[in-house]
């Protein structure tokens, strides 16, 4: 479907489902960017989903989001069981106003819901000539380490830098092995998942995504990412007031109340102790790449350009909608 | 060594080679910590090192560490070539008073060295009741993802936060397979290193720890790792004014210059949006601790805890020195 098309019709799902047309436009922008950076793990396929969600009552089209300044530097926000972009796009925007002011802008979120992807959130502070950093909880997927039942979210950690080219530094990995989105695509489309990522319900090694989605997923490098995943939800849940400790709901299958997910941003201008902040990011860029590399490895790319090129290419052509998306759309402005 | 007679030899030999009694005071706190949480290779291990490099003049004994105020909230530490313990230790302290003006203390150091265990600073902020965020590059060890050729350092991700309990939750993991000074105290005592943490020099996977150490670490978790290791060296390096993108000298076996090792510290007051924000960890704790366990594991153990019982068990017996680190005691102390 044409962009523009698609972003109407977006829009025309979410008021219909009575948010604001302000509202419906931010969640229209996040899933056409999710959808035009090649991660439709975090684009379409949920459309039905926070529809349903708004439905059951558990997301609250009309929240009051209340926002807290605790200090000049930080932001506590109440989301209201708001949609997760409406929340996170707040949020980004108070934390690079407060950064503005003392260099860095510390803003925490709770009662909030799955906003998409962090990295959009991260290229917003970027294009102020900030850096950012982004943590977020979700749903048990992974096992902490030495246990068998999932626990943490695929939990991301998100860190986002301006270069001296207009193409951001947006490292935006969770600490799974793989991310559960695609488990979920591959579930829906009946393909394999990779060998190692993903444990069954009783603590088998399994390909087939279906049992994975009932199982565990494994995290990153053993307790290392074990660690790291325990962190994201101390700083996202624990801290800020949202559900945290495998209490967050799966938006997909738990209707027993919202999700209460947390958010924290961090923000710092860029040149804060570096007037030519830039320059360095360049000159680092340019050692890395002229290193030697592994065979079959043409060039060696930084967080964020793939998906900078994948935006660029798909910029140019409509967006292609799978057909049972497409019945979930036309199902939705019925 | 019974521990009090060992303090006053490392401050013996750190004045000797003309470092103020306070700066030695606080070098030998850290290394003796190192060595009580079981962490040999940031311990007494790298005295000779420290020392060489002052008569060296890599290392200033007498520096005139420069702060700067950019905000309530920020500062600026120019460490002129300072050993690492005592520019880190300055930086913490500062960050921690910035935090309780604002919430969030950011403190960026350049021109600093190694500076022992990151844990070891976030524990400080931590007793104060804070959150602490703590970032070093370190010299090449790790090749970038589709390279051949070692650039990041171990460049480790350090996050501590209170707990209901005085034991505190420290991860402190770098984003290598395994820490650098573990080859290298491999490598002292010729034993082998596990498989699958490191390539030769010419790209060829290898046990040998005096290879590896002339070949390259590899990343945890391939381009995920490789991500984290590149955020690290850009927060550390790029954005402190410190060297980055490969150029922090090895402190053992490179002579040409300081190391000009960059470290930035992030601390946060725990309780800034969250009144019981302990109670709240207790309970994440709680529920994780409580999850069904793999076979042979009978404790789940958070970041931190097992390194909080090496150091009580260590704390009650004598220091063990291996025999060639004692030899260069003597050598030092001559």
């Amino acid at each position: 479907m044409e962009k523009n098309k698609l972003k109407k019709t977006i829009i025309k799902i979410f008021q219909k489902f009575k948010l604001s047309k302000n509202h419906a436009d931010i969640c229209a922008n996040a899933i056409i960017n999710a959808e035009l950076v090649g991660a439709p793990t975090h684009g379409l396929s949920r459309l039905k989903m926070y529809c349903d969600r708004i439905q059951k009552k558990l997301i609250n089209p009309k929240p009051k989001i209340k926002l807290k300044n605790v200090s000049q530097s930080a932001t506590h926000i109440n989301a209201d069981d708001s949609i997760g972009f409406v929340a996170a796009d707040i949020a980004i925007k108070k934390a690079i106003k407060n950064a503005k002011k003392t260099g860095i802008g510390l803003v925490a979120v709770k009662n909030s819901g799955h906003y998409g992807m962090s990295g959009y959130y991260a290229e917003q502070a970027v294009k102020k000539n900030m850096i950012a950093l982004v943590f977020t909880n979700a749903p048990p997927a992974i096992a902490p380490h030495g246990a068998i039942k999932s626990l943490f979210g695929t939990n991301p950690i998100c860190f986002g830098s301006p270069t001296a080219s207009k193409v951001p530094f947006i490292l935006d990995t969770s600490v799974s092995m793989i991310n559960r989105g695609k488990i979920r695509v591959a579930s829906r489309s009946n393909s394999k998942i990779p060998e190692g990522v993903a444990l069954d319900k009783f603590g088998n090694p399994t390909t087939n995504a279906k049992k994975a989605l009932k199982g565990v997923q494994l995290p990153i490098a053993g307790f290392r990412g074990s660690g790291l995943a325990w962190m994201v939800d101390i700083l996202s849940g624990v801290y800020t007031g949202g559900n945290h400790g495998g209490k967050v709901k799966d938006p997909f299958d738990d209707f027993s109340g919202p999700q209460n997910i947390g958010h924290l941003f961090i923000v710092m201008k860029a040149n804060l102790f570096q007037s030519n902040y830039k320059r360095r990011m360049k000159e680092n860029i340019k050692r890395i790449k002229k290193l030697p590399k592994l065979k079959g490895i043409n060039e060696i790319l930084y967080p964020g350009e793939n998906k900078f090129r994948r935006y660029k290419k798909n910029y140019k052509s409509e967006i292609k909608i799978p057909k049972d998306i497409m019945e979930d759309i036309q199902n939705l402005l019925m």
